[in-house]
Formats: C-alpha cells, structure tokens, sequence
C-alpha cells in the first residue's frame, strides 16, 4: 500500500506526451494534451465533488461516495503537480516537514500539522 | 517517508475533540470544533489555492508554491476523511484498485488510472 | 440593460422540463435533466475558471476573458437558483438589503456592503 | 430594484484605497489592501458555499441560504472586476449578447442562452 502514490505517479509520468502517451487511449495523456488549464479545471472539479459527496453522507449517502471523490482530487493533484514536475513525494516531503515542528503545540500558525 | 500519512492521520485523529483534542491549542481541533462545514470550506478554499499556485507558475512564481499548496489540501482532505471517520488508507486502497484496472488501455472511464 | 437578468431568468424557466424543455436542443434544459448535482458541479467549475481568468490578466491575458467567465459564473447561478424556484431577484433584494445597513461603516461583518 | 448592481458597484469603487477607503473600516477596501489573490480567494470560497447551501435545501434547510451565499458570490465577483477596473455592466452585456443568440435553439454550445 505504502507506495501506492508512486506508482500512479510513475503510470502518470509514462502518459505524458514526450514520453509515448497517446491521447486517444489514456485519460491523462489527453488532460497533458489538454495543457495546464484542463488540468486545474479537474482539481477545481474534483473539490467541488469531494465537498458534495461529504454533504451527501449528512444526507444518508455513503460514506465511500467520498473516499471515491477524494481519490479522485489527489489523483488529479498528482497529474498538476506531474505538469511541473514535481511529485507527490514532494508533497510527502512538505507534510513530514510540518509534522516536524508540530511538537510546539500553538495555534500559531495553520500551516503546521496540529 | 512511506508512511508519513498514515502518522498525519494519527495525529489528525487525536485532535479529535474526543480524543481530548483542545481547540485553543491545536488548529486541527479547532476545526472539529467547527465541524463539518469548516472543513468542506477549507477544502474548497485550499483548491482554489492549488489552482492560483499552478497559474502563478507559469508567470514566474516558484513551484515550491504549488508543493506547498497540495501538501495543504491533501492535508485538509485528510480532516474531512478524519471528520466521518476515513483514513488516507481508503484513499491509497481506492487509487491502488483503480490501478489495478488500469492495464486495459482504454479510455473507457476518466475513473480509472489510465 | 437592467431587466437583462429577469429576461435570462425566465429563459432558464422555460427550459425547465415541466416548461417544455428539450434537453436535446438546450444547454440548459440538459443541465435540468441532470440535475442538482450537475448545476453545482459547474458553478464550482466556473468559479475556479473566474479565478483562472484573473490570474491570467495578471499574465498580459484580456480582462475579457474574466468578464467572460463571470458572465457563465452567474449564469450557471441563475440556474441553481431556478433549480430551487429562486430568481436573481431574490439575490438583488438581498444585496440591496445589505445596502441598506452599509450606511454605518464598521467592519462588524463582512456580509455588509462597506 | 433595476439598478442595484450598478449601486453595489460604485460602493465597491468608493472603497479603493485610491479613493479613500480604509481597510480600517471597511470590509471591502481591506480586500482591496490584501490584493489579487485574496480577493480570488474569496470567489472560491463563496462558490464552495454556494453549493454547499444548495446541497443543504435538500437537507431540509430553508432556501434563503442559498440566495445568501449567491449574494455573496455575485457581490465579491464584483469586487474581483473592480479590482480589474471591469463593472457588473460588463457581466451583464456579456449575458445580453448571448441572450440575442440564442434564438437558434441548437446544443451548439454551452456558452450560449438556450
């Protein structure tokens, strides 16, 4: 499980363009052939959906409508953060570093992981 | 770094108000404290966020920015998982199992990892 | 000019099934056919392309472009909106509320027009 | 009623700091202090609120909430055109234009009125 975000960072890298992605036949390789705007347009999208589906489980849906959608947003995530090379180990990396300075338990800043 | 959110989740989870979580001192529990529509907004809030970092990139900004960004809305999607008690662990089993289907190559479903 | 919301407000109406629409000639129409959750799905998007059009003025893009955006933003509103038998009226007699109490110019709330 | 937005507007222009508003006193012109992105910022916001007020109806709460964040919507896109020098007039003769094109009742496009 432990590397799972690699790996679709990995299957996300071999669908862009320069490396043999065909738009015809993969998801991502059309949004990387779409250009930088697709692709935010799918995170925009993407939230909008994670905030209804948590709406919806107040409404009786289920629950797994939003580990869905929340699949979704980090999957579309790794695609922008692929569009500028960067990864979601990168991401990882940030996150590790908050939790770091955590120990100092303030509310003095929302960036930090407490 | 492989299991850097699974010790974010737990630390997320003993901010829970029940888990003696205080939100005078701790930003996660303060939004507890709010409850469910805090956390949706911070979501959205957060991917709009991402969006304007991605944008700034192209007019000369850092992409350090766009890191930082994900990296807050990864982690506020992670509170609302938290808030009706999901784990990033769904998320990774979620986007494992995507991957899984994803060999057929086509572009059957924007659901699959492809 | 000032009627132009009512006059669109009542296209939006006639598009309603119940009214005679056809979601296979209208936009609209369609997006009623969809449903709620199809009509906030794009106000969500067309709020994160009004933020996009803005970033890009900030990067020698035309102002048009933003005025575009808002244009869909409000208009995907509108049928929100009628979605729930609400007008933009309703919206206008709102802000002209808040109008009305700006006179005292304190920041007590930032739902105040000052 | 006709020319509330017209009204809102100039208050929002009243209130650049290059007119004489304080951020001290009011709400709007500490947006404008803040800038671009803060004020993007709150675009996004209210979007995400905008829906969440609608998925909230179908959870039996009343609908004055969501003419209430369209209000908010609309009124701090009118404070992202002023900060663009644009006006609600824009807005409005951009859905004008569209209006006068969609006699032709085809699904040729989603931008226009139909």
């Amino acid at each position: 499980m432990n590397d799972i975000l690699s790996r679709i960072a990995s299957v996300i890298e071999s669908r862009k363009l320069a490396n043999g992605g065909d738009p015809q036949k993969s998801y991502v390789s059309s949004l990387f052939a779409k250009g930088d705007d697709a692709i935010m347009k799918k995170v925009g999208e993407e939230a909008t959906e994670t905030v209804m589906a948590a709406k919806d489980i107040r409404n009786n849906m289920p629950a797994g409508k939003l580990v869905y959608e929340c699949a979704d947003l980090w999957f579309h995530t790794m695609i922008l953060l692929a569009q500028f090379d960067l990864t979601p180990d990168d991401v990882l990396k940030e996150l590790a570093r908050r939790e770091g300075i955590s120990g100092i338990e303030e509310k003095a800043s929302r960036k930090k992981v407490s």
